[in-house]
């Protein structure tokens, strides 16, 4: 299956002002998703700030010189709409969904927060408040996601990727308004932007509503740069456990450093992507017939590999073991595996497969508005093209068995690695 | 055993330009060390620039606008002296031992090199090569500096201690002249330095000297300050392991995050020190007893707190097993005896022994010129005073079976750990 999708209707353009317009026409209904992204994420927090990129987020919404805290959220929900932000590792953005006829008040909105927000410690303050409660409920208080930080933590020493996209607790107490407007005043440029709009929108004519909105925000000269340190090598594997009384469901996970779709070799992504379907995607992949119906060591097990990332970034092996079986055991059952798949080398149909199956759910994500624009908008905000996009399909079909023995031999067979184990307090050692 | 040395001897100045000036009479011979220490270290390196407070030091000896590289040098060697520097996580040291007739030609050459250092691109390259050279023979091809470098990096996460003093080789590759000058700049001042001189040298004679070398130097208004991430609480034990054929031989180790002489609650240092020295110092200690002595699972054990640092510090265990034994079996013997020692509580007796030889080597370090000038010189540069640093033996003679107790409880005991092991390459997995 070659997925051709209608790549020539994808409009692309560069505002004056720096402002990167992408237009990804789909008329199927008369519903507009209109994103910005800024290519900053929590990776990109100065050092002792964590948290400040997903913070300055929660901020986004509390009003600007024009329009008070809620009005643009109130508006979007008047007319049916929806909205949200997210913060990642390396984009942050914004987004809304509505009746094509709202995007012009939308792009008004959102084009005057880029420059217009105001902030008072009135706001600040309890928001901060907000975000630590966020942060004691998701991070601090399950153990799952504790074993999360400590392993990102432990796979990147180095590199912010190590630090949460939350931020770590001890510095988000300490973030205010000034840091807050510096991170804003930095990142939130036209030319650090990307305008993404999806859905029954004519290119031309979004970019005219883009001129009269965007368009008035003045350039700033250049965008901004991310610096950031590289992860060093290292030859030690590593295991991290986290014990919990509150664990009822023990859990098995391997952590490798691997390129991601910016910094691998040409090919390497896609072998990478189609290794991760082989070996861990759904239940005719390798981990789960071995460990799962075979072996009958664990109840869930797959694998993942995770290339969207700006910098080197991780794939992923997980496992929930069958009752009575130890972490330890499945440590040493997936390193059994893993050499029977080198072993046996990769089975042609199971080939065709896994590629046929990454390649429909990128189809089916097509059918998706805003996963579509979320795709785009995260490709871009990485650096890459609308072309390295669209022709995703094509290099995923490209794929042959020696690239992805090749990948595995390279990027996972006695790589130092980081395991993490997630137990009961009461479990014998594993 | 309570020793009170000679402490209203030391005399400690402040001059016009901020410097410090400690003077430690020592009239035994005609010989003086001369010290200046500087408030930064490896810890304060720039994001990025890792290895750069040790490049720096190498950088010290490259020559100024009046002297020449190596004038210096040669000129401690042919009055038959001697001198040396280093590079520590929170500061940096330059000393010479002179004949004391030779004290203020030194102090002229230091006080030149605070402000006059002069580098071109011709002596920074080459000597960037050296330090890359060095990295490559004492931490890449060493698998126990390399399991060192993954216990430290994995210990600290987030604050640079994390970081080795040498820096990461993809990091010093990328120093230039600019970034030393720059470092230069902001720390070599007299605000952030201590001199320190030990010997025959009377305090008023030796200020007078310091004020007619080092008060030429112009004072800039404030000392540099120092901002350094704080590493966050984790729940995770961690286990770091390196296998390399070049091993010979074992070795187990377990380091705690635990309060430094900076960050500790008053009398904590101490109790950890007494802690370190019960359970781990030489052949009477409880883990040579029981580990080597009576269950001949290892053949060597200490233990040691590392108390002096600027922020959060390390406890640290280090076994090597015997013959046979697993690194496994060392993890749940350590925990044994440790639960063990809490549960017998302190032997009164050893504790007793434990605070005299602590004292006792206090003592004979004071025998030590070069000793005594590092431990004032080393407790100044951390914001500790005279005071603190002569009522020392006093604290440690302070210390009851509670305190040590308290302190294993506080921060040994069931606290998440990084346990490292160094294995052969063939060796069962432990």
């Amino acid at each position: 299956m070659t997925a051709n999708p209608p790549a020539s209707k994808v409009a692309h353009f560069t505002m004056k002002n720096g402002l990167e317009v992408v237009v990804i026409p789909d008329h199927r209904a008369p519903v507009v998703t209109h994103m910005v992204w800024y290519r900053n994420g929590a990776a990109d927090d100065p050092q002792g700030k964590s948290g400040i990129a997903h913070f300055l987020e929660h901020l986004m919404f509390k009003g600007t010189a024009l329009h008070p805290k809620g009005a643009f959220s109130e508006y979007v929900a008047s007319v049916g709409g929806h909205e949200n932000a997210f913060t990642g590792p390396d984009f942050t953005a914004y987004f809304q969904q509505v009746a094509k006829e709202h995007l012009r008040t939308c792009m008004a909105f959102e084009a005057d927060r880029m420059t217009g927000l105001v902030l008072t410690d009135d706001v600040v303050a309890p928001e901060r408040d907000v975000v630590l409660e966020e942060r004691r409920m998701h991070c601090d208080t399950d153990p799952g996601a504790q074993l999360g930080e400590a392993v990102q933590a432990t796979l990147f020493t180095h590199h912010p990727y190590g630090v949460p996209i939350i931020g770590w607790g001890h510095e988000i107490e300490g973030l205010g308004r000034e840091d807050a407007l510096a991170y804003y005043h930095r990142f939130y440029t036209p030319e650090n932007a990307i305008l993404v709009v999806a859905g029954d929108a004519a290119p031309e004519e979004t970019l005219k509503l883009a001129e009269e909105t965007y368009g008035k925000v003045p350039a700033r000269g250049a965008a901004p740069v991310r610096v950031r340190p590289a992860e060093p090598p290292t030859v030690a594997d590593r295991l991290v456990t986290v014990r919990d009384q509150k664990v009822q469901q023990p859990n098995w996970q391997r952590h490798w450093l691997v390129p991601s779709c910016r910094t691998a070799a040409p090919g390497e992504p896609e072998a990478l992507d189609v290794l991760g379907h082989l070996i861990g995607g759904g239940q005719t992949s390798v981990l789960y017939r071995e460990l799962v119906i075979e072996e009958k060591l664990a109840v869930s097990a797959w694998a993942y590999y995770h290339g969207t990332a700006l910098d080197q970034s991780r794939f992923i092996a997980n496992a929930t073991p069958a009752p009575g079986v130890t972490l330890e055991t499945l440590d040493k059952a997936f390193d059994r595996v893993l050499a029977k798949f080198l072993a046996d080398g990769v089975d042609e149909a199971a080939l065709e497969r896994a590629k046929t199956r990454l390649v429909a759910d990128a189809v089916y994500a097509r059918d998706s508005q805003s996963d579509l624009a979320r795709w785009y908008g995260s490709s871009l905000a990485l650096g890459q093209t609308i072309r390295d996009v669209e022709e995703w399909p094509a290099r995923i079909d490209a794929v042959d068995a020696k690239a992805v023995l090749d990948a595995a031999r390279k990027w996972l067979d006695r790589r130092p690695a980081v395991t993490g184990h997630l137990l009961p307090l009461d479990a014998e050692a594993a």
